[in-house]
């Protein structure tokens, strides 16, 4: 499996964030093309060590090249391009493949 | 579900790192009673933005209360006592609950 996952800062007003992302960015999201599961934080995200983000976004594909076939699309662009509308905090953004151990 | 994210930020040696985490660390990561998945990234992570860690490990519970009992029993506590053996970059742990959308 390949993952995306989407750390999102403390943003300005987290009211909104969460009102944008639960009405606007998860629907796009879900449009993208070869996704498999989408899953986010629900409630407060703790930090046992290291600073604690706002909310945490994992989106899985089948393979890397279907991530990057994702990303590329005109869906997965319409939801790259939904970003500067709500996480005022800033992102990070990370792809990577996954194995169980 | 509940989830135990960590983020390892890249080690002063990344060989002794994979090689201490996959040969001691899994092994006692998966002892932790109530423990339903325990999914690392293979191979390099890529930051589309912010910085990208050495190694991400995502452990998964039916709850919170047994992450908590989970975290808090000896086998936890092994595992997080180990901590210091190999993540010389540091980490940061984060503990959430988790919903699919």
């Amino acid at each position: 499996m390949a993952q995306v996952l989407v750390i999102y800062n403390t943003p300005a007003d987290p009211a909104a964030f969460n009102l944008h992302y639960r009405e606007k960015h998860v629907p796009l999201a879900n449009r993208i093309p070869g996704l498999r599961s989408y899953t986010i934080s629900d409630g407060p995200v703790n930090a046992l060590s290291g600073t604690a983000p706002h909310l945490i976004a994992t989106l899985e594909f089948d393979s890397m090249d279907d991530l990057n076939t994702a990303l590329t699309s005109p869906e997965g662009q319409a939801a790259a391009d939904d970003l500067p509308n709500f996480a005022s905090g800033g992102a990070t953004l990370l792809i990577f493949e996954t194995a169980k151990v």
